[in-house]
């Protein structure tokens, strides 16, 4: 019987938590919420479910060491760097041949590392019953998550009905993949029922991915194929994927596969799920003081409400007087925000980024 | 003829600067305005009028190495220390035996070792004055500074009119000292004209203003009186200081001597004058960004103005889409306030006092 295979996708920058994440140490590498880095922790959670053998890791060169001492119980080689980062289809293709050279017919997950989690039994199953569905057909599964508020930096899945019971499991046809949508798209969405976000979780067997490569992204699938190629014929991927991964197309998984294909499936998630994607989303996950101030590390508020504070143990972050500011320390700098313009983060980064004396604290 | 001297009062806590000013390096031993200490910059402004032999500096025990460091230019033994703080009536009695020691007749400036002058020239001819009205009648000269604003934060000198002319230079006869008033009564003040703010700059000569002990602090003056035969019994001060200093009563000079006083004169000062009582009274003394921005060292602001963010060269603070606040990094601590709550800063202090674990950071 074919195996199963997860693949983290490990390669994000997590540009919205600076200072603590920095270029070589992204959030993923990083104990944004909980004890170990989020990578650890994702691989904690999927470990209840496949082999640890079977765990791999996608990242990328400048991430990689810290993705391996991250992840210590795993075999080294199943941590891959792609030599540059090509955009998720690429990726996608990636993770296929590298499962597809253990197992050719395994089903594999793809999923971010990035993502909190707390219900991991719930998480388990339901992985388990996304796995069922990709191997009782040949569908493109996809977990979706209920909304809860008309995001717009998510794409929706929009579901099409009952697709078949799995031992009376909930799986959805899906209609449709749709984009980021502005705010009164995403509040018609959730008006209308029907719809989940999507997480960047994906289930499928490799036959059935090569299949919908070939039929929505021919371009790729034919760099895709020369890398399994030039791999086989110097039975060592590393040469081939430096000479021929840059020149794959930049596009995007969404974009090239699920919006175009018409065999995808949706499993309702069922577990709590949060992608914290910036400093206030951390907030929830820890216990406020009586004024709603969360504190990390010597980290105090006098006077104030509903600040995060995120400081060490040897360096003491006070801030008194004042209320629903971020304020992160880190030895190498320092970051004071209002939570509401966490978003306003990259417009400094990009200042710091084209100022050569100070693209260090990057 | 009696020599001048100037004793510089350097024993404050410089708690509102804080995390720069620490138990061991208060406000006068830091940069907060200018590449030099408060204190250095004190010594370098009353050097031009009296030779730096006669300049001495009262301090505390913990504080005199850092003095003895911040002017290498004075003979060590002219930083002394009081054994324990006993409040400005005892410190102007100590400072009065110092100068008594070197010479009985000599006329002495006792001048705060924190504020900031820019007008050294100025400055430097009213201290003459004052010097001069001093060694001209047997008054109690005071140097007062012209309110520009209701201040509660300081007592008020009330002139009574002419007092006599000194080569044409004006010097006023004072009508009473007062408390520091509420702000009502500040406020009739600056309307009814005719008050100056006392900023604790004083000029008299020994026996004047032991005349003023006797009359006015009889107590003190016997305590004074008994640690001066101790001390020449033993020709030295130190133990005479350790023995005797901690049995002085505590009140202050302006409620011992000033407010009883008859005999007292001010000199109103033409320098400019700021006592930089707190973290947003410096952003004036620096030239601010186009949005109002005081930035030192590695500091930056993203989308907000009117900011104070003070930080090291090694260290970025960045303030994202935030204004009016004061963001001070050290290595050991870091500070986030809004400018107008910056008196809170002490109620942060007494937590941090009353902590075990995080009295390190005082």
């Amino acid at each position: 019987m074919p195996g199963r295979y997860v693949v983290i996708m490990a390669g994000g920058r997590g540009e919205r938590f600076w200072p603590q994440s920095r270029e070589a140490t992204p959030k993923h590498l990083l104990p944004i919420v909980g004890d170990r880095s989020m990578l650890a922790q994702t691989v904690e959670r999927v470990a209840g479910v496949v082999p640890r053998a079977n765990i791999l890791v996608l990242t990328t060169e400048a991430q990689a060491a810290g993705c391996r001492r991250a992840c210590p119980e795993l075999p080294a080689e199943n941590i891959v760097a792609e030599p540059i980062g090509r955009d998720t289809a690429a990726a996608t293709g990636l993770a296929t041949l590298l499962v597809k050279r253990r197992d050719p017919q395994a089903a594999f997950a793809l999923l971010p590392a990035d993502h909190v989690i707390h219900d991991q039994a719930e998480y388990a199953r339901l992985l388990q019953v996304a796995f069922a569905a990709a191997e009782a057909a040949d569908v493109l599964v996809t977990l979706g998550i209920k909304p809860t508020e008309p995001a717009t930096g998510f794409g929706y899945i929009q579901e099409a009905g009952p697709w078949r019971t799995l031992d009376g499991r909930e799986v959805r046809a899906v209609k449709r993949f749709v984009e980021k949508p502005d705010l009164a798209t995403a509040r018609s969405y959730l008006e209308a029922g029907g719809y989940f976000w999507n997480a960047g979780m994906f289930v499928w067997r490799v036959p059935v991915v090569e299949a919908a490569f070939r039929a929505h992204a021919p371009e790729l699938q034919a760099g895709l194929v020369g890398l399994e190629r030039a791999a086989a014929s110097r039975d060592s991927l590393a040469p081939a994927l430096a000479a021929l991964y840059p020149t794959l197309p930049r596009i995007s998984v969404d974009y090239a596969l699920m919006e175009k294909s018409t065999n995808v499936v949706v499993v309702p998630a069922t577990f709590d799920w949060d992608d914290v994607g910036s400093w206030p989303a951390i907030a929830k996950h820890f216990t406020p003081d009586a004024d709603g101030n969360v504190l990390r590390g010597a980290a105090m508020v006098e006077g104030g409400a509903d600040n995060l504070v995120v400081s060490d143990d040897g360096h003491l972050t006070a801030v008194v007087g004042a209320s629903g500011l971020v304020v992160v320390h880190t030895a190498e700098a320092t970051l004071v925000c209002p939570k509401e313009k966490a978003q306003e983060i990259k417009a400094l980064l990009k200042r710091l980024s084209a100022d050569p004396a100070r693209r260090k604290f990057l």
